[in-house]
């Protein structure tokens, strides 16, 4: 099979990074652009970015000369791994021009006709692209993925969604320092400490499940009801979020109808066996010290969430240990799966 | 003043250190035996112990002749850091021939005619000892303090406790390294980690505050009906425990009034100006992202806890961050402002 | 191929599991014997080791129950990652016993009629122990590898010992926490911290390279003079030994010919094409930044050093950094490649 | 005694902030003025600082409206914490205008006619500042401190110097965090790695000492011959370089006599008992695992340098480690420091 052109957005920084390792001996995506700001444009992508992701620049885009952010790029789909103020008038402006654009930015996160997908959680709202396109006149449309701490949220709770209803949430997270990007935060400052605080995480995520498990509705996904509290923190681990959540369910459950929903769980990417789905999307660990950050965040090839401690708690209901990886499930890997669902889905 | 003389049990371990630092200098207390286990009897101190606390040996306690956890020793006050194994007998043998214990240990906390003592919230506690010399025909007696994890989720609560009623706790910890004694853990687990698991740690919390918040009874103290969840993670920083909580209240609160509370709070070690009493047990910080363990642990010596990001919860009403240092405020420094508050009060 | 049956001596230490973990799935070797201390003898090999390396116990051997280190196991080469001080007898009683021994111990490697050795370096040093069974009227054999330290050591110099003549070296190691097994070194001693010394460490590497570098006598091998001095540190890196390196050669060179015989360096390993034989033992990065021990670790499967920051020195004529992975090619792979030279020269 | 008003340059920065810190409570010194870059001019010190140093802003100084870099500052002494780039005209202009100045950065280090001063080494070098004044035309002057891996090498080694001589120096820094300032190294770059650079260190490091031991001459201060070879690492550690140190010494040394030239120095600064010189400026070590950069950087305040593990080097005759506290000896409290000894000896 031909593979398909993909140009990346962004591709210089820690995410851009990421687009490009995963991208890299992609079995249906090709990359034919690498885009950046006006630093790097002109450069071969080796020398314009400061490779700090696993492993080595891959040998076929090392020379690439960089291209600016404009809609003229050799690919119909983009991947944006733009900064968010910057994403929203290039992502607008490839979309028209007729470009998918898959993106993990999240400028146009909010608004009603642009899905946060996560495909094994609401796959439908893909369907909401066709007001996107009406609309707004567009010959290209772009769906966002969500942000890395509710990635693993929505899709760790989605079975106990299904099958008992979610009435609250309490979410405390203790994420790594590649969620900051690079330069990131100073070592200086996280040595021998933890911050509590992550500039507008909490937001996002008391926010982003609610339209994630939002209603189709004539003018676009309607947010759901349902009190979400985040509490979210900087911790020095390298890759891997990991979430202490405790959970009030609309259902009476037993411990062991909980695990069962977890561990059995699949869902459509699983299905049409999309080269970036994991096998199981959720994996439990009954240890009573998992998951942890290093020993957990490469499950599945950093696609799966690994969870644990799964158990009651006296003022919810339930709790448990959510793990996930934030730059593979949780932003470059997230919007790489939603391409690939796309493309099953007929939208490419 | 003549000093009291007093004695440590456990004295080389790294709480017992840490009682060996705090009392060397104190001005009411002075060190005049320190007891170990059979592997240090006999030895000088210096040479007995593996010094892991800040600064150097105590000169004037270097030289001292580490003595078996036997009561013959020559004083009348002792401090227990024995592992909580052994504790019991041992501080038992005291207490009936005639000594005061301040335990650090958990072997007593959960007999209801011990008290678990946090000198700004429960002073009234004491009373119970009485009964505990009365039906066990001791001379002496036991007052413990709580684990370190409680000690600073209750000073900071009680502000709130006494404005507005508590009426559920979730408490997600970040602990540090020094929590778990010396070795305690290694180096390979929690480098770029997180260990979301700490043994004992979430049934200590979840029951000691309700004994601590506990009325009096003449059958000793009824532990209060409150429901606490709590999550526990060690961390890799050296000192100073975080704990991110929520709070459902009583009664209907604001956030100035929230804050005023805290800001304002003083209590009896503070009225009786006891030498380890901080000015101000509660320190709030205003700024977004604090506290942070290592900016703000050594407040007040270590004794104050801070408080910080106050703001509404949209799950149980309110949530805060805090910090307390845990082997001043959390175990040593904790149990001797207990032996301070017996002095003032006339038990010793 | 028939896969020849192995087993592991110390199997469920931290070296042990590596042994565990690089020979599941070798193509000459099959594990059919897990030997280790009375305390995990009888039960599933699984649930007597702690596992802390990578990945999860290989299912193949997760089963296998643990048997006692005596010479009654169903195989006939073994690999030995028994602690120093128990390694000696036991080694002894199954070389006598017929068995081929590969050992990461210290026990025998300053026995003359045992060779040191590093596949790349000195593979002539096997012809010592047909004296070794000779004087020792065994059936079997004991092989050696080096200490960590001095096997990436050794390794990269020598190109240089072969081009240009070693006259004198100094080494200071950055030494990863992985060197110190498990549970090794506490987490709250190297927190923020760096220990200048590794007991026994710089003996062995002023040491064993003057063995490796020996020449073959009668009476066995005969140390080399060569003046080397050691510095040694712990610092608070998972796997990976840094080693600052200054050298005075025996005869003029210039960089271009230092770096070439670097790159270009192969030995017998490569030409047998030994399954653990990377395919260049010696990277040269030319960034003045690497090698990094968290970059660069994993190079050649952790069975090649990376070399770096080739340049004069002012004192001793040349310096370099050296990197190699500790637990790989300095422990279990440096073992099991000399397992594979002694089966390819005909010795097993 | 009334005390003398100083000026900071660079305030705002790392190394300004602990300027400000030391500078608190300083018995001879008043800080009048803090001075900074645009960016920060007109602020209140408070608020232009991102205080990243011990302990909160001094409370004399928080509200201090932070003033441009112009020689119109309220003081007649000021110290110098600017980025190297913009030092050198900034400090010139300042020395014109009459103001004396002590600098910590490089810009005139290599002027031969302004000193690299460290009291306790070369306090004779003071001298050459009437040839500065007199060839340059100024009624001020300007003195600098050296490099921060240099300020702890030439202390320490200097009683050896004294008693011995010195032949050839190899050192191989492990050097802390904080000397790369705020932000520095990002956390994601040094987390479980090392990083064998620092820009421009290593050259500072062969040269700066040799100008420190150089000779007074007609034209300044004259290098002296002397081999320096550097390597230097970044770790992850907060405060303190560790330096693994060999060297050749120009006559026959005994360990006796090597640890008693070092145990027993004391130079002119204390001679003079200036506020800022510790009382004992070298602090010897005999555990074997010392000096820790955690345990050992506070010694005398920051300002002594601890060494240990003294014992022969089959290379070079002698090696030992040598900590020191990075920002305090080896950069503000060693500006200060030169600044007390110009006071003591009338230049001020």
């Amino acid at each position: 099979m031909e593979r398909i052109p993909v140009g990346v957005l962004g591709a210089t920084g820690m995410v851009g990074q990421w687009f490009v390792r995963l991208l890299s001996g992609h079995p249906w995506f090709e990359i034919t652009a690498l885009a950046a700001s006006a630093r790097s444009v002109g450069k071969p992508y080796q020398e314009a970015a400061t490779w700090v992701v696993p492993g080595e620049v891959p040998e076929e885009v090392a020379g690439l000369t960089v291209r600016p952010c404009k809609p003229d790029l050799p690919c119909r789909l983009v991947f944006s791994a733009l900064p968010a103020e910057e994403a929203g008038p290039i992502e607008k402006a490839f979309a028209r021009a007729g470009y998918i654009v898959s993106s993990n930015a999240r400028a146009h996160r909010y608004d009603p006709d642009v899905p946060i997908l996560v495909p094994e959680v609401n796959p439908g709202h893909l369907e909401v692209t066709r007001l996107q396109r009406k609309q707004r006149g567009w010959r290209g449309l772009i769906v966002t993925c969500p942000n890395c701490s509710t990635a693993q949220l929505v899709l760790a709770l989605e079975p106990l969604r299904r099958a008992f209803g979610l009435a609250a949430i309490n979410v405390v997270t203790l994420q790594a320092l590649s969620g900051a990007g690079y330069p990131g935060v100073p070592a200086i400052e996280i040595l021998d400490n933890v911050i509590p605080h992550i500039p507008g995480e909490e937001e996002k995520l008391e926010r982003e499940p609610r339209k994630i498990w939002g209603e189709l509705s004539p003018d676009g996904i309607a947010e759901v009801e349902l009190p979400i509290s985040a509490h979210c923190h900087r911790v020095a681990t390298r890759d891997g979020h990991l979430e202490a959540v405790s959970v009030s369910l609309g259902r009476r459950a037993t411990l062991e109808g909980i695990l069962e929903a977890l561990s059995s769980f699949s869902s459509l990417p699983q299905e049409l066996e999309l080269p970036s789905a994991p096998a199981r999307p959720i994996l439990v660990r009954t240890e009573n010290d998992r998951p942890q950050p290093r020993l957990d965040r490469e499950a599945g090839g950093g696609m799966s969430v690994v969870v644990g401690r799964v158990r009651e708690c006296k003022v919810l209901g339930w709790k448990l240990e959510i793990l996930g990886h934030n730059t593979v499930r949780g932003a470059a890997g997230g919007a790489i799966l939603n391409a690939e669902l796309l493309l099953a889905q007929g939208y490419l």
